[in-house]
């Protein structure tokens, strides 16, 4: 079987390339180029066929992801389920199964045939776990280990992998000589970690990433290369370590794009404002325009309980720079599995940070929203303001609390709203 | 009486300043300077002591601003208290009284009263509300309606005014020309557009603006010079008459400093990403770096009951380019007047907003709480790390809310937290 990139290659514009053009408002000859050369990718298992295709990457509008999954702490499938319909009615792109409680190769089967969007597993969490339990401890994983759960996942039709091959001895001292607040705060780089200095050994999944692309390509699987090493804390943002496996994030993306598999690579983190732009410029240099997935980034410590704000101010700019595809942060971020509520609440601030960041990044259309919506603004037309609203439900209720004695406008100013005392005199123009 | 920039200006530094200059950690005689060339403004009314002093300017800690106060659909004044406690709770720099529904004088009275932050109104409120119900049009004010509510609020106590005098004959004109989506969205520009059209002349505070100074160098009162043209749009982002306004405002604040007046100029308002270093530069450069007062700025108009987060978006940027001074916005905006928790959201987003912005504009000392937190969170101190958040009600519930069987990690990772995982090898360097 051809990969989407190696069609691409050869010259031909598929359905599926047409579709996500039809989406785009763009030209299917855009999206065909675009995946020749790795600035888009499509991530869709080929073995999975009912899912609605989305595509990721340059000129195309910045997409929203959202974390779902058990833990230890907390197995309730039909809860993670919950949140994966409040997540997609909340309209993420896509979700993550991030389970790490349970019987994870079940869970994951059961939100895979639940989901309507593309979805995306971290490998490594159920190898480690299922390790765990059954050998008694992490550090006895074996490479047959890892690619049987990779290969498993692949069959069960996952259309994204993210894979921390970057996390290597050379970065791990980088970590070590420089010195870091938080060393690392990746589930995944940590279970690699403690594997890799327990058995004196590189990473499996770098000395392995032959054979990885070999497995992937079968089903035209995405790549994502995780941060393992993204900093976790301000004080740690941009440090050589981070910069190191960008670097060797790089370099794979490449041998990955060589074998026709498709890549993306993954971002901070936290990461302070005016850092930002370097990093996605970084980012983009060193890894050809793969497309960049960023989780946040945040950008303060200070505000657990908010951090769906945090990351929605670090989001925004990331995309407008030229970030491509957002990781949700929910208001629970650093002090709990989210909840239902939460789920919603981060992929509405995600889904604020990315539109926001379209329209600075001129993305094809997307100020027409804007415009619609305040055209209704001007008319004070309720109804069709709550049907243009990115989310509708809130501004409908608070509507419906607080109602004004002058009907066609709202309670901040009554009679003397603005846009109705001044309506007659630009008229007349 | 001298005002603070005369005194600055004689080279004196007085107690006010060093309080200040303690606060932010800098050095008295830089405050000094910065009140005698105008790039620092101390609002406060010389006729009101017991109020908190709050700089606001370059160099300093970006400030917030919650604006509370009844509309004619919701006259509440025990409610409106309650708003004033929620957002100093919150921890606002500073509140305005935007009233506008009920006996005007008596509720701004008895709001500086409770105020233990300095409070700032819009005079042309008082003036035009009353004018209305005496006379039956707002049309009918004269000079002495609204120099005399001006005298009054002074009186009061008001320790800052925001006065629309950049609402010309000729910005009008240049709206008119250019054409706007929204033409005006600012209560106190709609107010004065109404009078100067309806009686054909030239906005009166504007003709007035000499009386103006006079009158609040009395008091040392505050004047911040409202942006009545800023856009309520997208669409109308950065026009010829936004900017036509600001240049006027750049005029108008040179006269105030000239005459010993302290002053800052309001800012947008709606506008893109892309578009917002450049509107703060732009300010800066034309009014001789005034402290920058902006409203948000909002980076999208489609998210209706989160636009306390797309504000909070658009004010870190601002901020992070040298705005100084953020008007909080809530999730209440262009809905409805806001409840008390619609204030505490406001003002918890725009913190976030201001303290982001700190770090990346390098606002001394503005790390050190992020590192802190990020300690304690290394540590798994969850008391410590509740006690440092930036609000610790919401995380102090997430967690009671959520227990892992390991008592010292959160319920996301559990016993596979990462920071947990790697600790041991970390220590071990």
């Amino acid at each position: 079987m051809k990969t989407q990139i190696e069609v691409a290659r050869s010259g031909k514009v598929t359905s599926q390339m047409r579709r996500i053009a039809k989406d785009e408002g763009l030209d299917p000859e855009y999206i065909r180029d675009g995946l020749a050369s790795g600035t888009i990718v499509i991530p869709a298992n080929a073995n999975r066929t009912k899912t609605k295709l989305v595509g990721i990457g340059k000129g195309l509008r910045t997409k929203v992801n959202a974390n779902i999954g058990t833990s230890v702490d907390h197995i309730n499938l039909s809860q993670e389920i919950k949140k994966l319909g409040a997540a997609i009615e909340a309209g993420t792109d896509t979700i993550m199964d991030l389970s790490t409680g349970g019987d994870l190769s079940q869970i994951q089967k059961t939100i895979l045939k639940a989901s309507s969007v593309p979805v995306g597993t971290v490998p490594i969490y159920e190898a480690a776990v299922n390790v765990a339990k059954k050998k008694g401890a992490i550090t006895k994983m074996t490479e047959e280990d890892i690619f049987g759960t990779i290969e498993s996942q692949i069959k069960n039709g996952v259309d994204f992998l993210t894979i921390h091959c970057g996390v290597t001895l050379e970065t791990l001292d980088r970590i070590k000589r420089e010195g870091r607040l938080l060393d690392i705060v990746s589930r995944g780089a940590a279970f690699l970690v403690t594997w890799m200095i327990y058995n004196k050994k590189e990473n499996l999944l770098y000395e392995g990433f032959d054979r990885l692309l070999d497995l992937v390509h079968k089903f035209d699987v995405t790549l994502s290369l995780g941060d393992g090493l993204r900093p976790g804390s301000l004080a740690d943002s941009t440090d050589r370590a981070q910069i190191q496996e960008l670097i060797l994030l790089g370099e794979l993306a490449s041998r990955a794009k060589a074998k026709g598999v498709q890549v993306m690579i993954e971002g901070p983190g936290h990461i302070p404002i005016n850092e930002i732009e370097s990093n996605v410029v970084l980012q983009k240099k060193l890894t050809n325009e793969a497309p960049f997935y960023v989780l946040g980034p945040l950008v303060t410590d200070v505000a657990p309980g908010y951090d769906h704000i945090v990351a929605a101010i670090g989001g925004a700019l990331a995309a407008s720079y030229g970030a491509d595809f957002l990781c949700y942060v929910t208001p629970s971020e650093h002090l709990r599995l989210p909840t239902i509520s939460d789920v919603k609440e981060g992929v509405i601030a995600t889904r604020i940070a990315a539109h926001a960041a379209d329209i600075a990044k001129g993305v094809k259309g997307a100020m027409d929203w804007d415009i619609a919506l305040s055209r209704a603004r001007k008319k004070r037309d309720w109804k069709r303001q709550i049907e243009l609203a990115l989310e509708g439900e809130r501004p409908r209720k608070f509507r419906k609390e607080s109602h004004s004695r002058v009907t066609d406008v709202c309670t901040m100013c009554g009679k003397y709203c603005a846009i109705k005392l001044v309506e007659d005199f630009f008229k007349k123009r």
